[in-house]
């Protein structure tokens, strides 16, 4: 089932743009990824990556990138920005898949399945996929700063200063660290949203943003799409915490109920699954608010994209 | 005893220089690392970092630095200038004291004891230290992408592009896989010499080329320091191999013999110990030669940091 009841029709078709722009992230990835390293690291490198995954942060980079190409005070879409718009999209999604392979070892969640695959330390052993998670780190600021494209040097710099905040210790990896620390401890709402802004929401708000500044977005803009991936990023792992009790493992392609098991706290355990299911659905309704307050004339594919994080089923 | 016997006499006194730039380095590390992190995130990552280590990548950046700004072509030293390098010095220390945490953990070399103290996993448990590891990474890239800062976005984004590359799977990540690999594994000289130019080679180099690039290095100059980069990191890894078999534990802070104990190719099981030091020595000359070819006046520092390198006795 969906976490949060269909309440209207889609006004953009999500399928056939998601479909165009994945390809392209996928052949960019596959074209990428693991080339030059040693062997059984870049193996390991191309396992955790390829083949696998929503694809959802460089969608939301490459939708950011659009609409901000859409209003009258960003830059029109060129060849050299979209080389740096599809360089961010793999950027970000390799720190996801960094962060999922570290997240899976025996000394983290010690998961056995991701995407339905074994994970990386299962298939390649626990040191080559410690070392795969760091290289792939170190590869998405490679593939931020290329030496011989024209993406201007105030562009790869932000979009650094951008991807490191989200993944360091004020964003992605600070909030695994209260996750850490919070098994059986009981949180407040504000705790968890707080955990959950880093955890999940600074990599999400992180790619709008990164995206924003490939389509050279207006100040005003630029502020609507910080506050939409705010809002967006939040409800995902609202939603996140709903299907771990309402799926089951195998739509989800990862082990079901294991927040409960491990006595996590959730936003279903703090507020109970229909207040839960409520807040997503507030959450969506800001987001679409922060797209309308923009000011940028075609923000569709970002919020059918909201859409998607908040009706998913898996 | 030091890994090569003294020959000459040195032309420049470290010692002040040393201390001097060393005093900037701590200070800025104690005042940038850890802040802004989630408690326990935070001490761990200060953990790994602070009291500890010759902090040698970080000498070698400001050491180009300041032999680039010396070069009639190169910039002048300004504070804009000198905070980018100090914050480069920074930035290769990071991702030298998060490879460490990483090595250190039990599924990679099992090591207990780093600079005389227990090891981050030992100290804080293995989730603690993988997750420190990471946030330091990325806080590396961050503290090279300051937004209130003057340092050119040019400079901003080539420091990222060699960082990068020097960590990732091309430079000391792909070394560390390639050392992984190759336990009970006999190499030949070139393949040991390929595994420690990316291990450990890559970083020390990309130290010197980062602070080139601070200290605005021409063309030539440049590619003379990346020769003396790539001849001085080399001759680190022979020595570390020399002292590895020579030195005690309580010399090193870590435990000693444990290349030989694990069964890992080094230069002295390759070329036998006389010819290990031999070959330090002839990549010492080769880098004392590299920056009398740079042209640049003021190579006394960078001189004097190869000379310790090799016959460091710790």
């Amino acid at each position: 089932m969906s976490a949060v009841p269909m309440s209207q029709s889609p006004v953009f078709d999500l399928a056939p743009w998601s479909q165009n722009h994945l390809a392209r992230v996928e052949q960019a990835l596959s074209q990428w990824v693991g080339h030059g390293a040693p062997a059984g690291l870049g193996d390991a490198m191309r396992y955790a990556v390829l083949d696998g995954g929503k694809r959802l942060r460089p969608l939301l980079v490459l939708a950011a990138y659009e609409a901000a190409c859409s209003g009258g005070t960003g830059a029109q879409a060129t060849p050299v920005l979209a080389d740096a718009a599809i360089r961010a999209a793999c950027a970000v999604e390799l720190i996801h898949a960094y962060s999922l392979v570290h997240d899976d070892m025996p000394c983290m969640d010690n998961d056995v399945l991701r995407r339905g695959k074994p994970t990386v330390h299962v298939q390649f052993g626990e040191a080559p996929a410690l070392l795969a998670g760091d290289a792939l780190q170190a590869f998405a600021f490679e593939l931020l700063t290329p030496d011989d494209s024209l993406i201007p040097a105030s562009v790869q710099a932000t979009l650094c200063r951008l991807l490191a905040r989200a993944a360091g210790s004020a964003g992605m990896a600070g909030g695994q660290a209260i996750d850490l620390a919070s098994v059986g401890v009981a949180l407040t709402e504000d705790q968890l949203r707080q955990m959950h802004r880093l955890k999940t929401g600074a990599l999400l708000q992180g790619s709008v943003l990164m995206g924003a500044v490939c389509g050279h977005a207006a100040a005003t803009a630029y502020q609507a799409l910080s506050d939409y991936g705010a809002a967006m990023g939040l409800a995902f792992q609202v939603v996140d915490d709903i299907l771990d009790v309402v799926a089951d493992s195998a739509t989800l392609g990862k082990t079901a109920g294991k927040d409960a098991a491990a006595d996590k706290p959730t936003y279903v355990s703090l507020l109970g699954l229909e207040r839960a299911q409520a807040y997503a659905q507030a959450l969506l309704t800001e987001a679409h608010a922060a797209l309308v307050g923009s000011g940028l004339p075609d923000t569709r594919a970002l919020a059918a994209l909201a859409d998607m994080v908040v009706r998913r089923s898996y």
